[in-house]
């Protein structure tokens, strides 16, 4: 066993190149490359290493009779996963993923692997059960296709915030600490908030109504929190929600937007990821504006002619609508004008039939993306509403007490972000569409 | 008693313009502007409003000989802080503050305020008491200072994302309800996670060192929770930390990261900001790079020279270095290398002299911005801090583990938002930095 290779410390090292700079027009030049080990390939007398940075992968070829016979029993001893340092000769070549190798003149070992890793980190898919990559996560987000997932991920939020911006949009954080539920539900976290009883905020839906107040337009990009009983692919107990509202607006104005944020985001996904689309075999349809728009009572309708057992009031299931093969349920598409009954307090009752709301969601085939509504903004009709629920208007004192100051008329929506991700690049368990899953059996890494 | 105006849903009605495109360059084109009234002037047959939305204010101007009698005393009726819709005609008019004034031939009332505000949304200091202006936060918002001061927090934002990225930065998100302690301290909220207990994310630490195994550079904007026992005008219980982590790098890296992080938020304040710096009365001093640096030691000898009572191994109070009377230290500048047993187990001990620490804090003035370091990369390293600081390495179980596979040398930095918009825009209660603050004594709104 040789011990060639010794962990260093970054002292004298410095990083000159990232692997999306080692290519061809680089010329003959002396890189410093760090990064980790993605695999390790023994032909006796040459020895090839792929290292892997944040901007991709670098082969680095290590011939016996070239780089000499120390050098080479030192590459010898290089483990998968290992972080190391790399410093040597860029050149031609044609095998290689980006048309050029290095071939080194020194190798310094930062962090040695200590263990084989229970996964490979190349192929879209893993043969180890979820638990077993998240029980190592940090590991598991080296695979190349959770790079994917979070460069795809990270465009995602910048379209977003860019689209927004655009329309003059503020950003803003509201608090996650509350001391009323917000909705109302079950499903709350509770919190020990110095010697009084709190929880941990479902959504950030009050706050954001308020706000419109001063700031007409506002947005949040932030973690939700839910205490989901249930053990799905598609339900978190934190998740990130990204919550819409807007001043002088109604339903139908925010469903605009919100369709074209989504086109906005596909966009850029299609223009920034084509690497990631490419890896992960994924085409995103081009959609059309505006997406297909289906009333709560016509879908009822065509269920119960479809033969299921569904009465107006009830809630659809995804396997209700999985019934109806209509070929434009496939993509994005709303459900419009649900039971005034089936939505919370703050969502609008149409003035023209009550039980009807100013209401809708946004579908992407079965699973529900998003939802929002027209708000109401007297404070007269919220109190009938809270009233009807079965809540107390007295727990709501410091949210009511505003709307006797001009709140305006105001509409709004919340999204999951990893919900969206999910449709938008076909992953089955939502856990992996967030970096560090929490849910009913798992509060650790 | 008039009751000519009366609420009316927004059903009919669109805005056609913001404030900020009223403007001469207009003409005399028919505009639809919907707001809330900031104030109201009454002349007797002349009638002034000023109309606040989202990008400014518009003057309406109505005289009885000019808009009739009906108008006129619906007009009358009008009360600050009430949404309205009114459409009219722009015409010049010299002394309002864009140029121009509004001739209204129409008006509706959204929601008509019931109640007086109990402060002036206009002027940069309210006099009454910060919990009476808490109390009704959304209203408060209204102020011309918040609003200044939100715009500002915006752009910082903004510009941190734009120079993050640049960087080749990845945002991320790491969960909020965590198992264990992260640096072991007290000052922990609670919370029922299921059967279990668990506590609210104090920082991202842990999580975001772990991240730059597969991302390299990453960096995350979101809440953090302290259960600050201390009632300050620079604590919150619940605040946005900018928490940034680079692999391949150490503390001098990061150091220069942050100062041109810095540099890069103040040039786009100036920018972006004009009219909010010049409403504030603020000039921000322009920055010089690199950032004054002062070791730890050697400001122990300066304080001892100065008559201070302090031993090096003590912390640094605002108090002792306001009294070094060093014109340097009225802005930004960087503490570096304190001793090791001053700062959490993650950060690394100097090589040359174990004692101390490659750290550093980032000042403005006597008040902390950020702390960053060099961080332990080498498992053996880790767990002998911790038992050296009395934590159960078995407790950090699922964080170690990953230290198997190849953790790379790190190092960041975590710097609180609201302390930055305080150093910025001269706030003096950092309850003023955020929407809606949180403290021991404050749940709501």
């Amino acid at each position: 066993m040789g011990d060639l290779l010794k962990e260093e410390d970054l002292d004298h090292w410095r990083k000159t190149h990232n692997s999306s700079e080692i290519s061809p027009a680089i010329g003959d030049r002396e890189v410093v490359i760090m990064g980790w080990v993605s695999s390790v390939r023994d032909h006796g007398n040459i020895q090839f290493i792929i290292l892997k940075d944040m901007a991709g992968e670098t082969q680095v070829t290590a011939k016996k009779s070239e780089v000499g016979e120390q050098l080479f029993a030192m590459i010898k001893e290089v483990k998968e996963h290992s972080s190391i340092c790399v410093k040597g000769k860029v050149r031609p070549q044609e095998k290689a993923p980006n048309g050029v190798e290095v071939v080194p003149t020194e190798i310094r070992a930062f962090s040695i692997a200590q263990k084989a890793a229970p996964f490979m980190t190349q192929g879209k898919t893993s043969p180890v059960g979820i638990d077993t990559r998240l029980d190592l996560r940090a590991v598991d987000l080296r695979r190349n296709y959770l790079g994917s997932v979070f460069r795809i991920r990270q465009t995602v939020l910048n379209s977003i915030r860019e689209f927004l911006s655009r329309q003059q949009f503020m950003e803003v954080s509201t608090p996650k600490m509350i001391a009323t539920a917000t909705e109302g539900g079950a499903a709350l976290f509770p919190i020990f908030y110095y010697d009084r009883e709190a929880f941990l905020a479902q959504s950030p839906q009050l706050y954001k109504e308020q706000l419109t107040m001063a700031f007409e337009n506002v947005f949040e990009i932030g973690p939700i929190f839910r205490a989901e009983p249930s053990r799905t692919n598609r339900h978190l107990s934190e998740a990130t929600s990204i919550d819409v509202e807007r001043a002088f607006a109604d339903y139908n104005d925010v469903m605009s937007l919100l369709e074209r944020m989504i086109v906005n985001i596909v966009d850029s996904i299609k223009e920034r990821n084509k690497a990631d689309l490419q890896f992960l075999e994924i085409s995103i349809p081009a959609l059309e504006l505006p997406f297909p728009k289906y009333t709560y009572s016509d879908l009822i309708d065509k269920l119960q002619e479809a033969g299921e057992r569904i009465q107006w009031g009830d809630d659809i299931s995804p396997q209700a609508l999985k019934s109806l093969s209509d070929e434009r349920m496939n993509g994005f598409y709303f459900i419009v004008d649900w039971p005034a009954s089936a939505k919370p307090f703050y969502v609008k009752p149409s003035s023209a039939d009550p039980k009807i709301s100013e209401s809708f969601d946004l579908m992407f085939g079965p699973l529900e993306m998003s939802s929002g509504s027209t708000r109401i903004n007297r404070k007269d009709q919220l109190v009938e509403r809270m009233q009807k629920q079965g809540l107390k208007p007295e727990s709501f004192d410091y949210h009511l007490r505003v709307f006797d100051y001009g709140m305006p008329p105001h509409a709004g929506f919340g999204m999951g972000l990893e919900r969206l991700l999910m449709a938008l690049v076909k992953i089955e368990n939502i856990r992996d569409a967030t970096f560090y899953p929490r849910d009913i059996d798992r509060l650790a890494p």
